[in-house]
C-alpha cells in the first residue's frame, strides 16, 4: 500500500528534490557548493521576503530557536514569550535555561493570542528586549495575526520581534521586512519540502547588531561565525550537504510557483480540509486555524488508537496525534509543503473510511463532496 | 567526467545507502522509525565497541563536541586539551567559551602527543576533570596512541577520557569499553559513509553520571533529554530522518564486513597510499600518519592551485588543501569509509598526471607500482 504522509513535519518530499539529494555529494569547500549556498541564500531571502541575511544551520527547528535566543539576548535580559501550545511552552523554557528572563503570556491551547495581551505585557515590562511569537503552533494548528502584533510591538517598544515560523514558512503570508520582523526561524521538513536536519534563520539589521552584543556563551550556534562565513557563501562547520542540495531544488520549485501562490494554495487547501472534516461531523480544535496543519477533535466515543490504526492500515495515511494534555483527544492533519487539491480529497476519504471502522457512521461521500465544493470555488 | 571524492569528509556514499535515504521518509514518531533508531543504536554500540549508550544528534561533529563539553563539565571545571591541529585548537577554544578552563597541551602540527606530555600536564593539574584528545587530527593526518594515553589517564586520575573520533571512527581500532574511554564523538560523513548532518556520541557510565551533574546551560544539546528518549528509541527533537535511514544501511554494511576488517582495510589502504606518494618523490607531512587521511607536502616549486586544478580538471579527483598555516603547503587525501584497493590506484595515478601538468617530472607508473606492491602483500 502507498504511504501517504500528512504529518506536520516531515512532509512529502518531491521526487526532483529526492533526486537532487541522491546525486553525488559535492565537497563543501568547493566553488560548486558555494554556488549552491549562494543560490539557497538568495532564494530563502525571497521566501522570507527580506533583503537581509538568511542563515542555514545544521540542526532541527529547536536548534534554530536556540541560535536565536543565544545570539540576540544575554543572561539577565527579559523577553516576552507567548505560550499557546507545546512549542510556545518550549520558547518559555529555553531562554530561561540560558539565564534570560521569560515573561510568559499564557494562551489556552487552540486560541490565538490577542494583540492587546502582548501590548499589555510589554507595557508592564518596559525592559523587554524581545517578543517571541509562534506563527503557526504545530501542536494545536493555531495561527496568530503576526502582522498586527509585530506592528504593535514595533510602535510601542524597541523589543526585537522574534518569530517561530517553523511550520508557517511557505504556508502563511510572511513579509519579514515589511512587517518589521527581526528574527524568524524555519525548519526544513515543513513548507520547504525537504527532510529534517536544517533550520533557516532570517535576521534584520537590528538583529545583526544585537548578535554582536550578546554575552550568552555559544559556539556551534554562534551566528557571528555564521554571518562571517555567509558573506563568502561558506559555513563555519561542515553543513548537511545533501539536505542543502535538496533545499536548493525545493526553493527553485517555490520560486517557480511564486511565493504568493504558495501561500494562497495553503490557505485554499486548509479551507477545503476544514470543510471536509466538518461535513464528516467532526469538530475543529483551533479557533484560529493554521494553513499548515489542522487539529481535529477525536469524536466522543471513538478511540484515537483505533481510528489512527484504521487510517494507517486501511489507507496508508499517516497523521499526527495530539500532544501534551491532548493525547488521544485531538489529531492533526498537515496540508503543508508538497500538497495539492487531490491530496485533501485523499485524506478526507481515508478519514471517512477510518471513522466507519472505528464505529462512527457518516454520510458516504459527504466529506469529499464538501472538499470538492471548496476547491471548485 | 566522473567525480572521485577523496576529501576527509564528506566521503563517498555507497549506492545502497543513497537508495535508503531516497526511500520515502517515515514519520519520526512511528513504530517503524523507532525500529530504525533501535537498530542504529545497537549497531553503533558495535562500531564503538561499547555496551553503553551511543546517542545520535542532528548536527556536525563540532556540535557533537559541544554536547560533550556542555554535558560533562561545568563552568569553573578544568580540562586538559591536546592541540595538534585545527580541530585540536577548536577543542581548546570551545570549552573556554562555556567557562571551562582548558589547559592546552600544544603539539606541533604533524606530530603525535607523547603519553608523558599528557601525564605531566595531568600531574601539574590534579584538579583536571577531563582530558580531550583528537584520535585522528583531520587537518594534519595525524593519529595518536589513544589506548596508551587513555590507560595512563585512567591509572593516574579520575579525569574523563574524551575523544574526538570524528575522522577516526571506522578507520582506527577503537575499543571504547576496553580502553576506558568515557565520551567519544564521531561524524556521519566520515567512516560512517553517509552525508554530513549527524554526530554520534558514545558515553561511559561515568560520563552518564557526569551529565546529571553538569551545571552548564544547555537545551538543544542537553544529553539528559537525549538519554531519556534514547531509552525508548526516540529523540527529543525532530531528527534528520533521511540521514538516520542512511546510517541504518551503512551500519549494516559495516557489521557485515566486521569492524576489525574495516580497521584493517583502512590501515592497508593508508599504507598503500603512503608508499605510492613516496614513490612519486613526495614527502609525507605527518610523523604519525592517520589511517583515515594522508597529508602530503606540496613539493618545492609546485603551485598547489595548479596541482589541485589539474587533479580536478584532468581526473575528476577532489582532495582537500591544507588548513591554517599550511594552506598551499600540504594537501590531504582521504581513504576513509567506502574506499577500496583500486581507489588508491586511482588517486595515485591521478596525482602522477597532475604533478606532470604542474611541472614535476616523475617516473611513469612508479606511484601505482608501489601501491600495488603494498596491496599484494
Amino acid at each position: 500500500m502507498k504511504t501517504r504522509l500528512f504529518t506536520p513535519g516531515p512532509t512529502p518530499v518531491p521526487e526532483r528534490v529526492t533526486l537532487a539529494m541522491a546525486a553525488g555529494l559535492p565537497y563543501h569547500r568547493s566553488p560548486e557548493f558555494r554556488e549552491v549556498l549562494r543560490r539557497v541564500s538568495e532564494n530563502l531571502r525571497y521566501v522570507f521576503q527580506t533583503r537581509g541575511a538568511v542563515l542555514t544551520l545544521t540542526c532541527s527547528g529547536t536548534g534554530g530557536m536556540e541560535a536565536l535566543f543565544q545570539n540576540l539576548f544575554s543572561p539577565g535580559d527579559t523577553v516576552v514569550a507567548v505560550n499557546g501550545g507545546k512549542f510556545g511552552a518550549r520558547w518559555v523554557e529555553m531562554p530561561r535555561t540560558f539565564g534570560i528572563t521569560a515573561i510568559e503570556v499564557a494562551v489556552p491551547w487552540g486560541k490565538a493570542v490577542a494583540v492587546h495581551e502582548v501590548v499589555q505585557t510589554l507595557q508592564e515590562h518596559p525592559e523587554t528586549k524581545g517578543v517571541v511569537l509562534t506563527y503557526s503552533e504545530t501542536s494545536t494548528g493555531t495561527t496568530i495575526d503576526l502582522q498586527a502584533i509585530a506592528s504593535a510591538v514595533r510602535s510601542l517598544s524597541k523589543a526585537l520581534v522574534c518569530v517561530d515560523a517553523v511550520t508557517a514558512l511557505g504556508a502563511h503570508e510572511l513579509r519579514f521586512d515589511a512587517w518589521g520582523i527581526d528574527a524568524c526561524v524555519a525548519g526544513s521538513q515543513k513548507g520547504l519540502m525537504i527532510p529534517p536536519g536544517l533550520a533557516c534563520i532570517a535576521l534584520s539589521e537590528r538583529a545583526v547588531r544585537a548578535i554582536q552584543e550578546s554575552r550568552t556563551p555559544r559556539f556551534y550556534f554562534d551566528l557571528r561565525r555564521a554571518l562571517d562565513t555567509h558573506a563568502t557563501n561558506d559555513t563555519p562547520w561542515t553543513p548537511a550537504i545533501s539536505l542543502l542540495c535538496g533545499l536548493d531544488e525545493a526553493l527553485r520549485m517555490i520560486r517557480t510557483e511564486g511565493i504568493e501562490r504558495v501561500w494562497q494554495r495553503h490557505r485554499r487547501l486548509s479551507e477545503a480540509l476544514r470543510a471536509g472534516v466538518k461535513a464528516l461531523g467532526l469538530t475543529l480544535f483551533s479557533e484560529s486555524p493554521s494553513h499548515a496543519v489542522t487539529a481535529v477533535r477525536v469524536p466522543d466515543g471513538i478511540d484515537w488508537a483505533v481510528l489512527n490504526r484504521a487510517l494507517k492500515k486501511e489507507s496508508g495515511v499517516i497523521v499526527a496525534g495530539g500532544q501534551g494534555d491532548f493525547v488521544g483527544k485531538i489529531f492533526r492533519i498537515a496540508h503543508l509543503g508538497h500538497c495539492e487539491d487531490l491530496d485533501i480529497v485523499v485524506v478526507v476519504a481515508a478519514l471517512e473510511r477510518a471513522l466507519a471502522s472505528a464505529g462512527m457512521r457518516t454520510e458516504p461521500g459527504a466529506g469529499v463532496s464538501a472538499v470538492l465544493k471548496v476547491l471548485a470555488q
